[in-house]
């Protein structure tokens, strides 16, 4: 399947993007360049980039790890322009996506099984030190150059625009509901929080035969959740008599929120056996008793993404039940206002830049 | 293999033991009666009790759902002296044992499995209301009637003293391992706490062919844990030398502590995937962090007790590898002291009331 196009293999790739300079967080136009083509990389030209909320934390330091400039953007989706002498897996001119992580140490029990992301030595897509020295910087920009190992084949039937937040939000959802033994018809699955990874929840859940309890801080999301999402029920987690009648009827929760919220009251929502997979990361500690959980044999686990096959057999799974992110697509010179209406949760649900079509005109 | 004796199925068992009258909790003779041997169930003659920690709290009120007269003990082995008709499971002559639980609905799912000490309506083996209305009264007594699905057959080969306590801190500890996939050669356990339940876990996890790091506040049980028990490794809980040393080295802890300690630090020593099961319970609010539990997918579990095939097979297995606690076997009258050596962690490792040999002497 491999095809190596002519070009220098030792020739620096030129790109342009969207870049922070410090932690205002404030994107304007780049110019850098990306590594050569190696004989395991693949280069695309990227077409389209969501925008995830841990895009927002990095481009204004929240988690004080930040390198400047960074060109952000871990949802990428692009067609495959290059590749390397040693790469199998694609061929130019494919649809391709890749996710937070493009490196890893390769030789950890984590990635002997494609669990990349868990590896100690992980490299994320941007804003980290890649193997040869250089900063990886992502998908808010015109091409990529990536390991082979670290791109997911994308189906062409799925809209591209869509398809662009499953490679982290729809990971990570459908990661953990698979590990986790939760993806069997019938389970009934709670899904805390309908932004970016609740609505991509709710619809893998349903389409492997789940029950879906949406379980949400606004009534107003109710209408939504329960029609268009196909949810078959909605709790409001602040009110009491809702959370009383709820009392373990859940085989699962999954937790997508990322602000610090009470964890023990989940837990009483779930059946003997159930399991708490918390996918979002509150910053604070949370406290939670141990008996209810000694009783009930309850788990609590957390879970940042999921494995390379994992990736692709979720593609594909998307793929056969249509599923996408609800997107609402932007311009590149759009992308500091839709960072502030993510701050301001004024999304549904997901931004995704049309970095193909309008990132030129910008940078040109 | 059942045999039902002579005698009338609707006489009540007149049985004597030790009861605490008040939250004082200290235990005096006491006369009192039992339900009528039914069709399915079996009378055990009992030969030792053990005495765990929950029994210090339950005579003491700690729970707040103490009912008095109360005649605590629920690690108990005894010699079958009567079975009902529809008894298929024992014989006149068995040694038997029972546990925590001694009633369910007997139909929900946890049930189904056999894992009735997770019924939402499972009966406490002393203490707690019979489905007759009769209130529970546990093992410090020279007689038990008990449903069959509630009994485990003794294997003839193990010392009854030293099994007593298998049949709440040894499966316990069994339980979780296997339930979480844990029982594997090579895997690294960490056992928090080296008391009743941790001495135990120590000798199961060596018998899986784990390797056993024993963590502990007490530095002076080092010598023990490495040497007659046969752990690999010892780590004081409070050197923070030797807790970083060790981070991200164990594939699962087990914690065995009931009273309040640090969870947090311990999630740092699990590998990536790993899970830390905690059958102590302590009471209050315990504090951890979500993103450490996501960055390593892992897991914390609250385990209570195990299944009714988990517990024979548990014993068949302690057979096997010649398992037993270790403990300091008393006479009826000095349960008092042992309460108060018990609070005092004044004991290696677990009290077991010769009830069979010396209970009478005082009754009667």
């Amino acid at each position: 399947m491999s095809s190596v196009l002519a070009g220098d293999e030792n020739e620096k790739v030129a790109s342009y993007g969207w870049a922070a300079r410090d932690a205002s967080g404030v994107l304007s136009p780049f110019h850098f360049t990306r590594r050569a083509n190696g004989e395991n990389d693949i280069t695309l030209d990227i077409l389209y980039s969501g925008i995830c909320h841990t895009d927002l934390h990095m481009v204004k330091n929240h988690l004080g790890i930040s390198i400047y400039p960074m060109v952000p953007g871990h949802e990428i989706v692009g067609k495959v322009t290059k590749v390397g002498s040693r790469v199998t897996k694609f061929s130019v001119g494919d649809i391709a996506g890749v996710s937070g992580c493009v490196g890893s140490c390769g030789s950890c029990s984590d990635c002997s099984k494609g669990f990349y992301v868990y590896c100690p030595k992980m490299v994320l897509t941007y804003g980290a030190h890649y193997h040869d020295g250089t900063i990886t910087q992502g998908g808010y920009s015109n091409n990529i150059v990536v390991d082979q190992n670290f791109v997911v084949l994308i189906p062409k039937s799925l809209p591209l625009d869509g398809a662009a937040p499953l490679l982290c939000a729809g990971v990570t959802v459908y990661s953990p509901l698979k590990y986790f033994g939760l993806a069997q018809p019938g389970l009934h699955l709670g899904v805390v929080g309908l932004g970016g990874l609740g609505h991509v929840a709710v619809k893998f859940a349903k389409a492997f035969g789940m029950r879906v309890t949406v379980i949400s801080t606004s009534p107003n999301k109710k209408v939504e959740a329960l029609g268009r999402l196909g949810a078959d029920a909605f709790l409001v987690s602040h009110d009491q008599q809702q959370l009383q009648d709820a009392m373990g009827t859940m085989d699962a929760i999954i937790d997508t929120v990322s602000a610090d919220h009470s964890i023990q009251s989940l837990i009483g929502l779930l059946k003997t056996f159930g399991k708490l997979i918390l996918v979002g990361g509150p910053p604070l500690p949370f406290e939670v008793l141990a008996r209810p959980l000694l009783l009930g044999r309850k788990t609590i686990a957390g879970s940042a993404g999921g494995g390379s096959d994992e990736m692709q057999e979720m593609m594909d799974f998307a793929a056969t039940h249509n599923i996408t992110a609800d997107v609402e697509v932007i311009p590149m010179n759009c992308v500091n206002t839709a960072f502030e209406r993510l701050q301001n949760n004024d999304v549904k649900y997901r931004f995704v830049i049309d970095v193909a079509n309008t990132i030129s005109s910008i940078s040109n």
